[in-house]
């Protein structure tokens, strides 16, 4: 058998089972579901569709306006927010797809009011700790009465919400909740994404932003993760070699051999999203009955192929499907791997146009 | 102004300036052009179409079928050689496409036996030094007269090319005019990518395999760079804010600010490839006339947001563009500040979908 594609299984009921567990977490509040960057490259369209028709969900959140214009056609009457705002460069696509904006600053705020569209009101957000986008408390304190009509909502974002007892939650609720008092006490209000919904009822308010969590990362590492994986990876075992004691392998020679070894030359590599920072750190995997092999990298990942050592498993053949993502080896996993988080690996492997991306609602 | 969208110049001239500033580096080989993982990100059919109708590009290579077929229609009577070759994944769109394949195992040669396209005559790939595919020369001495009969050139991949002095440059070559001589006298051969292409005439033979010099990528780096620069990747100033002595920045809280410090919210993130391992140690900048201002980044790259020091900068503007990638700050250089390779910088950018992509023929 020979077969040169990587492949990526999405599993869209799990992504549905995570947003009722999310949903049972935080039950008053409304589970919005965070579909940005292309639902973290799992295909926005797709969640949130399936959200849309099977979980009932009514609120979506995406980055850009372009975003939110492509999700419109499959959630036709829900509210899509948008969290960097609107600006001339998306203004068009508010208009034809009735987003609405999140307003971070007092010259959007002035853009918004010279360019409001009918029927729609914008979701203030402030700063409360992150120092990212939102409004100051200085800015906050030269609202007009009227500026404050604007708003529908207000919210704003944790820093350290993954990590349960990090002083920083405590100081952002305390901000959140009295910024809130003063500026917008008849609000509805929304602090947290997946990592806060998770700190417990008062860190839920009104609405939870779900994003990671829905795609099986876990954004409460401080305890086994409670959300079903939803990606499986695979890649091709292209050819099987033995390289020679002392002989080097891939660019710049990084790796040697130190004995005879026998590798795999697995066809997926940097081009579909596998970090290069793996190179020589990371691991493959082939499962045998009830045991799994790790396969160590070996040498530099290649734009297009990954290297990997394996003398030591069974009857590995040309064709086999190397498992790069799997339940036991999430983003999560390989994030950890290379010093990043799950939720770069999964932005990056859903990017590939090389890849094939099958529907699968079979993961264990 | 508010502006919130990244926007990707792509300079099509530059590239096709470097396709001929690199035929007269490589006089009397063929100048193939390698246009894989959708040509690094760039779009596989612009530079493919381009280079065909104004450079005289008559030899693309991609990795997979797939890609091969999603350029035959703006190439129509070139040559397609597949790098990760043939198999029952691709075998139709080779069919469709009159793909060309690149063998690198026995296994493969026999599938492709049983399923040869009339008037395709497939490349053999040897390996000669990097232990990635190709044949061994155990394999090569397997191959009878009509196997060999089957192939119209030989080629092979260079692990060090881009260091002008490794020893295995020479080895490669030796191994490659050996093998060559002892099993594919009369065949025309390829060796060298465009790092080796820089390696003067006897690593050029009849075809040089032209990928990531096209792409303005310095694979000589032990010189200036004599590629010109193809991309700018711009994004805007969405929010400027004060920094309060003794605040953190981000996620996880990775900054404190030691004094009081102007920051501004650049609207683009680890979702438009900006690696996440630039947190803390990239920088992105603003010309002011004839100086440039480099603005530190100060945090975690979020997925949508870089978060920068501008308090040294003289009057920043919101929606004012920062220069991500620059010519004077090109894909080589964000890959050094973390610990990568342009390839994958460029591979990263070219795929994020929020991002607006520009063609411009008019860079620096």
């Amino acid at each position: 058998m020979i077969l040169t594609r990587p492949i990526l299984e999405i599993n869209f009921d799990n992504i549905l089972a995570n947003y009722k567990t999310l949903q049972k977490i935080a039950p008053h509040a409304e589970a919005a579901a965070v579909v940005k960057d292309d639902a973290y490259g799992l295909g926005a369209q797709q969640v949130a569709q399936r959200l849309y028709n099977d979980g009932g969900c009514q609120s979506f959140f995406v980055a850009h306006g372009i975003e939110g214009e492509r999700i419109r056609s499959v959630v036709p009457d829900a509210k899509i927010f948008v969290l960097q705002g609107i600006g001339q460069d998306s203004l068009e696509a508010f208009q034809r797809a009735r987003l609405i904006p999140v307003i971070s600053s007092p010259e959007m705020l002035e853009f918004w009011k010279q360019n409001k569209i009918d029927g729609i009101k914008p979701v203030i957000n402030i700063e409360t700790g992150l120092n990212r986008l939102g409004f100051r408390e200085s800015e906050l304190a030269a609202l007009t009465n009227s500026d404050k009509a604007e708003f529908a909502m207000v919210m704003s974002h944790l820093a350290c919400g993954d990590e349960k007892d990090h002083f920083m939650n405590e100081h952002q609720l305390e901000n959140f909740r009295r910024l809130k008092a003063l500026y917008f006490p008849d609000l509805p209000a929304s602090l947290s994404a997946s990592d806060g919904t998770f700190l417990g009822a008062e860190f839920q308010f009104d609405m939870v932003r779900l994003g990671a969590a829905l795609y099986g990362i876990n954004t409460a590492p401080y305890r086994e993760n409670q959300m079903k994986n939803v990606v499986r990876l695979l890649a091709p075992v292209l050819q099987i070699a033995t390289l020679p004691k002392g002989d080097f392998v891939g660019y710049s020679a990084t790796y040697r051999a130190m004995s005879q070894r026998k590798i795999a030359i697995v066809s997926i590599g940097y081009g579909d999203g596998i970090p290069r920072a793996l190179s020589n750190v990371g691991k493959v995997f082939f499962p045998r009955g009830d045991r799994l092999y790790e396969a160590r990298i070996i040498g530099r990942i290649s734009m297009d192929n990954i290297i990997c050592d394996i003398t030591d498993i069974p009857d590995v053949r040309q064709g086999e499907m190397a498992h790069i993502l799997d339940d036991f080896y999430t983003p999560d996993d390989m994030g950890r791997d290379c010093g990043t988080i799950g939720y770069e690996i999964l932005s990056r492997i859903g990017k590939s146009a090389r890849t094939e991306v099958s529907l699968s609602a079979n993961i264990a």
